[in-house]
């Protein structure tokens, strides 16, 4: 078997360009929210995360996909290395990273935050994640609560001493949460007796902190059916009395055999089978969906995240055993006593590797940049700029889970083909990582619920002003491609897919606007490739004009190379995924109907 | 967790229009090889093998997943399952079908026996491999041992007695067969002394039968370097001494952990530790990998099929849980207290279905007609059919194998998806067949490798011959489809695809011959693409026109919505899937430069 290689996990100098040449974060310290910060503090934070990253979390990520967290006598006992984990990631502030100083936060910008986690990601996603689902908790306490309620959980969260869950999804309801059944009923103390089941509530016990809190959806006894009568309760595991924790008649009712995020427990808990489990309804009655929703971006934007970075661990592993695993020689060679090559020499294991670089960075930027409007918009000085990119992160943010989820797992599979023989085996890493990318495209909404939110609802939001904002942003883009010098074709190209998601965004707009909104949602999931290859276009193209720049002002050493590798990956995209617009547009326009007209007995 | 489904792994009327309405091959029967046989033998073989895959292979899937075979005391134990499997499968007559009655076979068209095996490769993959490797072997003796050799091994491997495996793959040499290292030398009294190591053997040992053939690639002393240095052994685990079987000094040097196929051992193989392996040499000295790859189109297209059928049973499996769990409602339905629908109803679920519809049963429409031309090219009456069968089935080859294993791995991952959460669990199925169909694309040659020998070696054969014969077929099915009135927007797409497909050959070809062979292959994988999806658009036609005629003569029952459906996927697959040839053909003609002019640093 070939020896453990080196593996950076997400590429320093492509998160340098991201966050300073790119998105220039460092201009966000101009605002009240982050003057704390300077370019120095963010890279202070990013630095620390890799670290910890690389030799703590990463070393631990196998053995826990091997061990699964167990269920033992009613409770989960988490794995041994997590235990290590759980306080340097405490310490490092990673729940808490983005929240302000007055809740105990670092007053990070999100983008910052993202990248430095994506290293955290990357190197086990199972254990960042009891704190990006902490944070999660926290934050919509911190939104939506009111003072009591805030101070029983919120503070303990944030400081992790405990821990947060999500509590939506139910056996019966799965995706369709409209259909939650869980009860709430009023006890007259100001809590509320909660009875029901919860299904893939993931970290909802563990031996980790002394407690978790559920974030729990529920309905109110008499709530209206539907999403409007649905409640956000805290319901912890155990809960407060004289000063000692009790239990709070919360139950661990089976855990989930998932394929990866082994070290993260999924789990199907019940909620008062002995008449005993008691929640603190967070904000107002029947609002519950409304602020889980106000909340989702961000929970989005970290599915994507994850998505990203564990394309990139798989990537740089690929990338790694290529330029060391000699196979072969080349097509044109015909002495077979010649030495082997290594198989990056081989034209088909380059494409194989160009398409994982193009998709992992890609995909970095796209999140980058929605990261950027998410701080803008929270924290632009100017109500227009915080407006602007309101819609910006609200239309990106399906594209941004979504597209590295799925041409992530791609990716992942791209890197377990290098490895070949040795890819299909659990000796070596790659097929662990395709196993941990397929939840993406599953959790956090499905990737067809993501097409519908985004042609449904999100790029045609504030009259055409999502789309019109985006369409500016691509040809600002342009306009820098130009001043830069990069190749004029591949500024056509961008230019004419976004004209293209433009107007066919607009026909299928009036196709829904006359009460054909079937028609209009039939290929929302083609709509949503659409614009995902348009929209990492575009930012293939800002990062090819930086690297156009660059170049020409005389980039040295291994500057060199780096740029160049983003030149060939922007050529790659442009010559070979974005010409992919013009059919998914004909899908969408003619409302391609082989599946639609269907008969279900025809299948 | 949802009831288990009712799954047929393939679907019968399927089978029965590929093999009677499309490739009539009772027509086979007219040829002596086949004059035993009729219709009712060839169905009465095929349902023999469903009802064994639907009531042993099938059921015992998941245990034979769950608890791999095991390494004791230097011999490997398979799974007790197994152990009832193994007569069954011989009973069945699985490993010698295809071989004519005077090696103890049943002289079935190898048409016939593919689509009977590929119910036992939906069922269980790995307890079909153990049958499929023998024949092989076994095939490999029958065509180029002399006759003591074949006494010595084949008649127990028809038999079942023993069985077979292909020791081709070294830990340094992996797809690089011109590397293999391991030695043969004479010992004077006709056998040869082996040593060398092995990695990935499938089957290589176990406690099923009493011993195990390994068709070894080796190189006797002083061989040339390269493939044409290469000799092919018969080298048991156990050699016959006065009667008994001794000890063949064949060790297990490890079992590799693979992620799939896991009833089915894949072993690192030591020869000669102790300087007492002996091998006895099949045919000639240095033509082992002449003979192999004259084997090879067969196993091959086993791989294909073992794709297709593994794509199959996942399908099955998500068609039947999309009927059955309901979630959610129609995208226009405004009353949250509506029952919710089965899943069945959303147009992307059903985009989805379709995909994997249009997938899976093409896939078995190429492998049918690539049998068929198998068996013609061997048994045909005249020497000109033969030629130009053989021709087919040598430019579809690397089609047959790969087209199901890339496509066929999307599908697998679609019935992941449609199982949602659940699908993410070990608990449902679909999760097993996606990494059992990861090897698919690898084993047998990789995905590259088939791309590489199309585009280099067999669509180019016979001065065009290839091609021409191929593009006659598809222009048959084109008039066939206008005499049954099929759209003609779809012929003339198949045509189109077609044509594109020929003239993109020629221009490669001339690029090859003009010297600039790396040019011609830089693409080579996108080529494969654009080859596989025009191929199978054809055949798509093809099944259309049947479609279409019999419903125009008047079906009934459920001959309608099966007929139908033909057209729907027919449909689907020329409306999406094959405008996609043109971009692939752009990059092939082009030579799209991206990756091929990128330096190794800057990826």
């Amino acid at each position: 078997m070939p020896a453990p290689l080196e593996n950076p996990l997400v590429r320093d100098r492509d998160v340098e360009l991201l966050l300073h040449e790119m998105l220039d974060v460092s201009a966000l310290c101009r605002l009240p929210a982050f003057a704390g910060h300077d370019r120095e503090t963010f890279d202070m934070y990013v630095a620390s995360a890799r670290r910890l990253a690389r030799e703590v979390l990463f070393p631990a990520f196998k053995p826990m996909d091997e061990a699964p967290a167990r269920l033992e006598g009613g409770r989960i006992v988490a794995h041994a290395r997590m235990k290590e984990i759980w306080p340097r990631l405490v310490e490092l502030g990673a729940i808490s990273a983005t929240r302000p100083a007055s809740v105990g936060g670092a007053a990070l910008p999100i983008t910052v935050a993202a990248m430095a986690h994506a290293y955290l990601m990357a190197a086990n996603a199972s254990a960042y994640g009891y704190a990006g689902l902490t944070n999660g908790a926290a934050h919509l306490l911190e939104a939506f609560a009111d003072e009591p309620v805030k101070r029983a959980f919120m503070d303990r969260l944030y400081r992790g001493e405990w821990t947060g869950t999500m509590a939506l999804t139910e056996p019966q309801a799965g995706s369709s949460l409209a259909d939650v059944t869980t009860k709430a009923a009023p006890r007259g103390d100001g809590t509320y007796a909660i009875t029901g089941a919860k299904i893939f509530i993931s970290g909802a016990d563990h031996d980790l902190a002394a407690n978790v809190v559920n974030m729990t959806l529920a309905r109110v006894e008499g709530a209206p059916a539907g999403i409007k009568g649905i409640s956000l309760f805290a319901v912890p595991r155990e809960r407060e009395e004289h000063g000692a924790l009790v239990p709070n008649d919360v139950h661990v009712a089976g855990v989930i055999h998932k394929i990866g995020w082994r070290g993260l427990p999924s789990l199907a808990l019940s909620f008062g089978d002995q008449g005993d489990c008691r929640g603190w309804l967070v904000g107002e009655p029947h609002r519950g969906l409304a602020y889980m929703f106000q909340m989702m971006n961000e929970a989005r934007i970290m599915v994507g995240l994850n998505a990203a970075s564990t394309a990139s661990v798989a990537y740089h592993e690929a990338l790694a055993y290529a330029r060391m695993r000699p196979q072969g020689r080349p097509a044109y060679a015909k002495d077979p006593a010649s030495k082997q090559v290594p198989i990056l020499a081989h034209a088909d294991v380059r494409r194989m590797l160009l398409r994982q670089k193009a998709i992992v960075e890609g995909s970095f930027a796209l999140l980058g940049f929605a990261s950027l409007q998410a701080d803008l918009a929270e924290h632009a000085a100017e109500g227009a700029e915080r407006a602007r990119a309101r819609l910006l992160v609200d239309a990106l943010t399906p594209i941004a889970k979504s597209f590295p989820a799925e041409w992530g797992f791609e990716a992942n599979a791209l890197a377990v083909q290098i490895h070949g023989g040795y890819g299909y085996s659990s000796e070596q890493l790659p097929e662990a990582w395709l196993r941990e990318q397929k939840l993406n495209s599953i959790h956090e909404g499905t990737t067809g619920i993501h097409g519908l939110d985004l042609l449904g609802r999100r790029i045609v939001a504030g009259g055409g002003a999502a789309l019109g904002a985006l369409g500016e942003e691509i040809e600002t883009a342009a306009r820098r491609a130009e001043a830069a010098g990069v190749e004029g074709a591949w500024i056509a190209a961008v230019r004419a897919a976004s004209g293209t998601l433009a107007s066919v965004t607009a026909t299928l707009g009036q196709r829904g606007l006359a009460g054909d909104v079937e028609g209009m949602l039939l290929h929302s999931t083609d709509f949503l490739s659409l614009a995902s290859i348009t929209v990492v276009g575009w930012l293939w193209l800002w990062q090819a004009s930086i690297a156009k720049s660059a170049l020409a002002r005389g980039a040295s050493g291994d500057d060199i190379p780096f740029y160049e590798g983003k030149l060939h990956a922007a050529q790659y995209w442009i010559a070979t995924e974005l010409p992919k617009t013009e059919l998914l547009a004909r899908l969408c326009v003619e409302a391609e109907s082989s599946y639609a007209s269907m008969r279900d007995a025809a299948f």
